[in-house]
Parts: C-alpha cells; structure tokens; sequence
C-alpha cells in the first residue's frame, strides 16, 4: 500500500504534535536549499517541508525545481518561519517525478495570462487562480445535490441524444455513425437515416426539460443536472457549445413557487460555499480586485467578491413583470439620452444592455422579471389569462446576465396543442409529452440554470472558458 | 401561492394530530365511493383520503379514475384501516387533472410487464416497481457524491465532445454540424473536417479518464460523473449505448489503494440505499422473490435482494490474481466436464461465463481480480515487472459480472510511449497526456464504475433498460 500520505489541507490544521507524517505533493517553491514549499491541490496553501543543511546532495538539490512531485516523510512541528502554524522537518526526500525548469510551459514567475492558461488547459489546475475555481465548482455542484436531496426531489437522467428537436431551443449537432461518403439514401435522394445507428435523425440535447417533465408527474419533484449542446456560432466570454445545466421540474408549482425554489436554491448554492470555501473565496476575491486596478475607476465592481455574494444571500431578489422592466427602461436616463444600442418598447426581447442596466444600474441586485409576451418565449410556457403574456421567469444576475431561465408549463391539453399548431410544433413528435396532459395533467413548473454561469458568478471570473475543464467552443475539442 | 401539500412520506411519518393538511397526488385507488389512495411519488405507499358519502356529486366520483391528479383537503386523523397509521378526512376534494381510464395505456390490474413498460417508459414511473428502481437510483447518486465529497475529492466535468480516439475502448459515435449532402472535401476527396464545428473531426467521449488523470495530477484526488457512449451493435440485457460511468481517479496511489477505495466505496453506496431507502428495498426484494417463483429452482438466486446486499457489506471482497482465476476455472468441475464454451488458458479475455462461475459458483461473493496480462488491456496500464501483464483491476459482481474496470496508469514516461508505439496509438494526438509524466509524474490510479450495472445490482432488476430512465440501445431513441 502506497497511500499513506496526509493531505496538505488537514496538516496545515493540525497541532504540531512532533509524529511522524507522509506528505507527497508538487514543489510550489524551494528556498534556500532549505525549504520546499508542498502543494497537493487539497487547498491553495502548502506545506513547509524543512530539508536539513547537507541532508541532499547536489543532485537531489538540483532535481527539486517548481511542479517535480516528491514524498517527504518527517515529523510535524511548529513553524519558526510566518504564515503557518506547522511545519514538516524531513527525515527523507523522494523525489517521485522530475520537471524540467527548461521545458516545463507553465512558469508561474512569470504570471501567465488567462488566455495564455486555456492553451495549456491541462496544467492551468496547478494554478491557485484554477485551484480555486475548481474546488468552487465542485463545491457548487455538490451543493446542488445536496439541496435537492434534503428537499426530496429525485435526481434524473435524462438522454444526452435525443431524437427530438421539437423544442427549437436552438442550433443542435448531429448524432450519427452514417458514412458521409455514400451514406444511404431513400428513393427521392434523401438521407435514409434508418439506417442510422437510432434507426432516425438523432442530435445532441438541448434541455432535459421535457423528459424531465415526464418524470415530476409521478415523482412530483425532479432535478436534472448533466450536459446540454448547442452548435450556435457565438464566440463570447458567456457562450459554450457544451455546458451543465441543472434542470428542476416540480408538479403543484405555480409560477410564485418556482420563483421562491430558484431564489432558495441559488441563496444555498452561494451559503454553501461560503461555508466550505472560504479560502477559495478569499483567494478569488482578492485576484478580481488586483486584476480590476487595471481598469479605469467607472469599470470596477462596487463590491468585492465576497461582500458581492453576503449581500445577495442577505436580500431578497427584486421580482417584477417584464411590463414592469420595460417601463423602467423607457423612464430610465439611459434611455433618455439614446444610450441603449437597441430598441425599447413592449414586446422586445431585451437584450443584455437592457438587463444589466436593471440589475446593474437599477436594482443592483438579483432580479426576477415574469410575463413575458408569448411570442418570443417557448410553446410550453403556460399562458396568462391577459391572453398576451406567459408564466416565464429569468433571473438576471450582476455581471452575469440570465442565470436562471424557466416557468409555469401549460398543463391544459387544449391550449397547448394550440399554442403548438400556431408554432408549428408537430404534436405526432411529441406524443408522449402530450399524454402528461392527457393523463392526470398537473399544475407545474420548473427552471434552468446554467452552471458555468453560476460558476462565474460566484467565483469572480469574467470568462466562462475560465470555470469549465476543457471548454468547448467553435473551432475548439482540444483536450 | 399553490404548493402548500404535504408530501404522502411525510403524512405517513405524521401523528394523527387532526390539522389541516393538503394533500396533491394521483389516484391509485378508488373503494366504495369513499377511501381514496393517493400517491405523489414521494414513496410508494399511499394516503388514504376518506371521504363522506354524499359529499361529492356522481359526476366528480366518476373523475377520480386511477390516475388522475386531485388536490385534498382535510384533518389528519387517526386511520380506522388496517395498514397505515394515519389517514385524511377530506374536507374538500378538487380534481386537478382526468385521466380517462379506456383510454390510459397503463393499467395496473393488468400487471404490465416490463417490456410493455418500457414502450411507455414516459409513464412507467407511475409503477410501483420504477418508483422504487428510481429512487434507489436517486439515493445512489447521490451517495457517490456524498462519499467523494467527505473524502475530499474534486467532481470534474470531463468533455462530453472529444476530438479524441486514441482510447480505443470502442465504436464511437460522430458529433458534427456537417451536412450529408455534399460536405466539404480537401483536394484528395477526404472529408474536410476543418469546416466542421470544432474544426476537427468530433465523437462522444467513451471515457473522461485520460481528461481525469490531468485534473488528478493537480488536486491529487479527483471523480467524474457523467454519461458515456459505445456505438456498439449490441443487444443485451447489460449494454446501453449511452451509460452513466464513475470515474475517480487517484495520484499517489497504487492498485492496492486503488482496490481498497473500490471495495470501500461500493459498500458505502449500498449502505447509504439500505440506510435511506428501507420501504424501496424491502418492495424489491419481494418483486425478485415472486418474478423468480417462475424460474426452476436451480435458477433462482441463493439470498434474497437485501440478503445479498447486507452479504456483499459485511464481507470482504475476494482480491485473486488473473493467474490464480484462470487456476481456479482450470481445476473447476465445469471445465472438466467440458461445461465452458469458450477455450479457458492463461492469456484469455475471461468471458461472462467464466466471471459468472469464479463470482456466483466458486466464491459466491464480489471478486477483485489484478495482474491481468497486457496484450488484452489499454495501453495506459501500469506494467509489471514480469514484462506479462499489468496492473489491472476488474470487479465482478454476481450477477452483473464486470462492475469495475480499473488499474494503476503507467507513469513512467518511457515506457508509456513503448506501449503506445507497439499499439499503434498516436503519441501527437496525446500530447498533453504524456506531459503528465513529463512534468512532476506520479504513481497513479483510478477505476469506472458503471452506474446503471450499480442500479440493476442494487436493485435486482435484470435488464439494464429498466434501470435508466429512457434507454438508448441500436434502434431506439424514444422519448
């Protein structure tokens, strides 16, 4: 057995109690000949392993360079050096793998740039920057269960390839194992994709909604959280072609509830971290205040990080009716004095500029806008009894934008095959979500929520290939 | 405000204290115009919801149909029924949704079996049966977060989207945005995939382990969680063309460590589902008992489902080496009898036959098998020192067969990329993998587990169809 070795995380909060520890880890630095300082990921800090004078040869000195992975074993002891309680006094040095100064592409001295970073992907996690957003993502994710757990919703998994691209969400990729060269084809020349692996057309999905919507009428409370695609052409710092998305789907909600679920879920996602990753927290928000002394006063954020994220656990969302918004917008001096790029009247689909002056300049706060005009929202969204407005909701976010997309579906079979036809959505396609409302139909509702934008939200960073392993955007699978 | 119901799970837990309650369901039952049962999904027991005779017109006793939705309000009173403690006292009764009992495909009476379910697989969670599958499934899900979580490890999102094919663990299926009908060609009449999507050709990832081993080589210990994908042609009661797999993934460990935290980890999972989901498991262990009555004896299993469960967490694993497996099936009676159908010999890829006698005959419990011999296993596998095999390890469960594959990686350098040239495996294309061992290599480990043969072992159901919620095999993609 190999794995003895203590965590760097749980040594930095021990006594120093003088046994005997195994510490194995990645050199961060060595001083002196005398001080390696040891990092092994489970936190930002190191450990200080301490080499007695004469101790190594020359050799051994020489293979202990930045990110060469070594076993120390020593005893534990108080630190006569700052910043650490504990130290490690060597009784032995191991060095486990070598890391050639001369080659290795990730010089910290010379504080790569993010840009720089995501070209080498696979070893920007030995960053602190990516250190800390990666233990953050995971603590959100786990966070995610963890409330639905308690909550008793039941974690689904809907198809990754779908046949179904009823729901015009958006550009999807083609799932095939046809050839192209001289796939086969039906007599008038089209593609015969029965002879496709699925026996049809198959894409990549964009939402587990609808499947996850079969699952809320007989478990009453669900929650989807895996990858949804879309092959949309959009280089930007908020857009990947491939991205997590949590998918709640709740019977007996109405359109308040789902907003008070989004609210609470998003408010424990942001406590939770708070809680397990304070240093991660602190880290992050002292990088986003050194990296905006760059940009003139007028740009930089009016909160720090975490005072940013105490404020939205401590406050509640603003909520108002996108009739609402647009009359902020139209009353705003913004407006007046024709700095918004796009048009603003009733019936626009409001573009970023519209919703980060809201949440930005107006509320500077988390808002919640509800009934939206149906035309440019989703068939499944129920419909108000105003006959232009349906049960949507968005939650739009400092900095982020739309965190949170969801609403009321409509329950009633009439409506919604009409609402389809004048979509043309084809019913015959989607049989089987109309038989939810054939068959013990339901008040519900449900929401979606990107993770990477929860990602960034609460970590600081400004560019969302910055809070996913290996992003996946146009042009770019490496990895 | 509408979601003000109780959950049934938590009325049953309930003293009968005589306050209001709501309760919102659908009907499971309907006795003498009076005892209605009403389940939400939150277990599979009901709530009885009584109510007075003449209290509701003929028309509404004829809406409340098997299935269909209803909101309840009453007292929660003490149940003068047999089997349940509490009971509702309805004050008022409102159907929510019908449910036209000619017309609903799923009758209960009828005991549908599970190929017919699986035709309305968007239904089948009304059953008593999926109900329980998919809680269990739920339970378990979240126990692999719940267990890597506590241990400090970091849940990565590994690329659903791969450019790479290196692995060679099977038939991949094509991701592209290319169009059949004259897709872009070089000069040579190849496809020119520069103009697809990612700029390159693209697959669904078979496994997110190589992406794994890069985060593992920075937070030491990580998993992921994730769907997974074989374009296999293959029709069996254990393959899925898209699975859910595990995949953590260890520095600093050695395949002792690796099989220690395997064993470790499958027992905590089967301890969180007997600990939390009790009622679930006791309905399975008797839906086996009586699907089994069918069988001739000799088929039937030894242990009843809990009884195999509580087996499996109070035993260790046999740990055995693929030598001594290929001893044991040499010197079996069914060898000599000539019993196996395929040859048995040091050097074979053991078949199902072969797992099943070492599992479910020779040693009746879960069995580790290492050492298998290299030429039948990836090239990313740590080699032994006798130049035959390497440090692989494969878990075989009782009527599973293979629940985990796992093994120590090969961390030397060298002789990493002699495997790779031998098995013709591009090192261009896997350039950043080998900078792992270029940069601070170290001993390390990691194992998949299938999630969905996890399910069907948990749950003891026989079809891995009937463990998902809509399965994706050759031929079939609906829902």
């Amino acid at each position: 057995m190999f794995n003895k070795r203590v965590k760097v995380k749980d040594l930095l909060a021990s006594e120093p109690t003088g046994q005997e520890v195994t510490v194995m880890g990645w050199v961060r630095g060595f001083r002196n000949n005398q001080f390696i300082a040891v990092n092994d990921g489970s936190t930002n800090n190191n450990i200080q392993v301490v080499v007695e004078l004469g101790m190594l040869d020359e050799e051994t000195q020489k293979r202990i360079t930045q990110s060469a992975s070594i076993k120390a074993v020593g005893t534990l002891i108080a630190s006569q050096g700052k910043g650490q309680k504990v130290e490690v006094k060597a009784t032995s040095i191991e060095i486990l793998g070598d890391c050639d100064a001369e080659k290795y592409p990730l010089q910290l001295k010379n504080r790569p740039s993010l840009e720089y970073l995501r070209e080498i992907a696979h070893l920007r996690f030995r960053t602190n920057t990516f250190g800390a957003v990666f233990r953050v993502r995971h603590a959100l994710a786990f966070a995610v269960h963890k409330f639905f757990n308690e909550k008793g919703f039941v974690y689904m998994h809907t198809p990754i390839v779908t046949a179904s691209d009823a729901e015009g969400a958006g550009e999807m990729f083609r799932v095939t194992t046809l050839p192209f060269d001289n796939p086969p084809r039906n007599e008038d020349g089209t593609i015969n994709f029965k002879e496709d692996f699925f026996g049809r057309s198959t894409n990549l999905t964009v939402s587990g909604q609808l499947e996850g919507e079969l699952a809320a009428t007989a478990f009453s409370e669900i929650y989807t959280f895996g990858p949804t695609f879309r092959a949309e052409n959009s280089n930007t710092a908020r857009h990947l072609a491939e991205f997590w998305m949590i998918e709640p789907e709740m019977a007996f909600y109405d359109i308040e509830d789902n907003q008070n679920l989004a609210e609470e879920f998003i408010k424990y996602l942001i406590r939770h971290v708070m809680e397990h990753n304070r240093e991660d927290l602190e880290f992050l928000t002292q990088r986003l205040a050194e990296e905006e002394k760059q940009l003139p006063q007028d740009k930089r954020s009016e909160m720090g990080l975490i005072e940013k994220l105490e404020f939205v656990i401590n406050n509640d969302f603003e909520r108002i009716t996108y009739t609402e918004a647009i009359d902020i917008l139209l009353q705003s001096p913004a407006y007046k004095k024709k700095k918004f790029q796009y048009e603003v009247k009733w019936g626009i689909d409001m573009q970023s500029e519209h919703e980060r002056y809201l949440v930005e300049k107006h509320f500077k706060k988390p808002v919640i806008v509800t009934g939206y005009p149906k035309e440019i929202k989703a068939f499944y969204m129920r419909q108000n009894d105003d006959g232009k407005t349906v049960a949507a909701m968005d939650i739009l976010a400092p900095g982020i934008g739309e965190i949170v997309g969801g609403s009321q579906r409509e329950e009633r079979l009439d409506k919604l095959t009409q609402r389809m036809e004048e979509m043309h959505i084809p019913a015959e396609e989607l049989w089987w979500y109309l038989d939810t409302r054939r068959y013990g139909t339901v008040p519900h509702a449900g929401f979606g929520l990107g993770f990477e934008r929860m990602v960034l939200f609460v970590t600081g960073m400004t560019n969302i290939r910055d809070v996913i392993a290996f992003p996946r955007t146009p042009k770019n699978a490496e990895f």
